[in-house]
């Protein structure tokens, strides 16, 4: 664990807001596509934005989990996600998923050690690096993701809402 | 100026490197690109790749810059850039400006003061907010527009950069 002298960059309390405001920006992006065009839209041959969403899905409360308590489990393994519908069909569905791992994060996010950024994991037993770094993992891909499904919306004739707005 | 007790989350060497990883692959992105279509090609209105790496242009050195000094200026004000063509018309001389960019964010990021991130400042007269907040901003924003410029390689027949190699 490297020692950090006298810095103070960013607190998890920050850390923890910067998520989900970077999240509550992603459900609305969610929430702008269509229903169809959601599970059906693709440019050159990507992913639909509910694939992607979904992989967002099985990253969010789950990779909280994983920084707080260094479990790493899947989504539908987490306490109290024995009722989630995992598999959803509906736009209705993912949103409920995206919020009840919104909530699950919120909830988790006090557990996490105040030097524990600093510690190497390996994430779900297949990524190993500092914490940090899985973090940041997490958040970077929301944002990928998140700017194709920008793409897909205006390819649709459909204004994404402003970036900058978290 | 929040105070942070005992929490060691990132430390600011990490930053530049989480950021700078970020910028290769930016740059790996731009590179995979066409000449031609770098500057014409588009999906539902929205800017060419061209455009949207030249906005990022625009935000790394001098972000870096004010992080560090807490002067913001334009790009050609920097010391040592009135020489670069800020308005290049090549990929080449896109690259240049990135190359110069990521040269200078690296000399000047050891004049980051240990808890200038929990100042809040203006940046570029213009948005104020936490320096961790603006700090962020510029790297999400790379992430944002660079995960469009993947949906536009897609679009045309190119498998872009893997995302996870920085």
């Amino acid at each position: 664990m490297e020692t950090l002298h006298n810095e103070t960059t960013i607190s998890l309390a920050q850390l923890l807001a910067h998520w989900q405001g970077h999240r509550g920006l992603t459900r609305r992006v969610i929430d702008a596509f269509p229903e169809d065009q959601l599970f059906s839209h693709t440019i050159g041959g990507m992913r639909t934005f509910k694939e992607l969403t979904m992989e967002l899905n099985s990253m969010g409360a789950t990779g909280a989990h994983g920084i707080a308590t260094g479990e790493w489990k899947e989504l539908n393994k987490l306490p109290g996600a024995a009722e989630l519908d995992v598999n959803p069909k509906t736009k209705e569905g993912i949103l409920r998923l995206w919020d009840w791992s919104t909530d699950y994060i919120n909830n988790v996010w006090p557990q996490v050690h105040p030097t524990r950024l600093q510690e190497t994991d390996k994430a779900y037993g297949q990524w190993e690096g500092p914490v940090w770094w899985l973090l940041y993992y997490f958040i970077d891909n929301e944002v990928h993701h998140r700017g194709q499904g920008y793409v897909y919306l205006r390819s649709l004739g459909i204004e994404p809402p402003p970036f900058w707005d978290r």
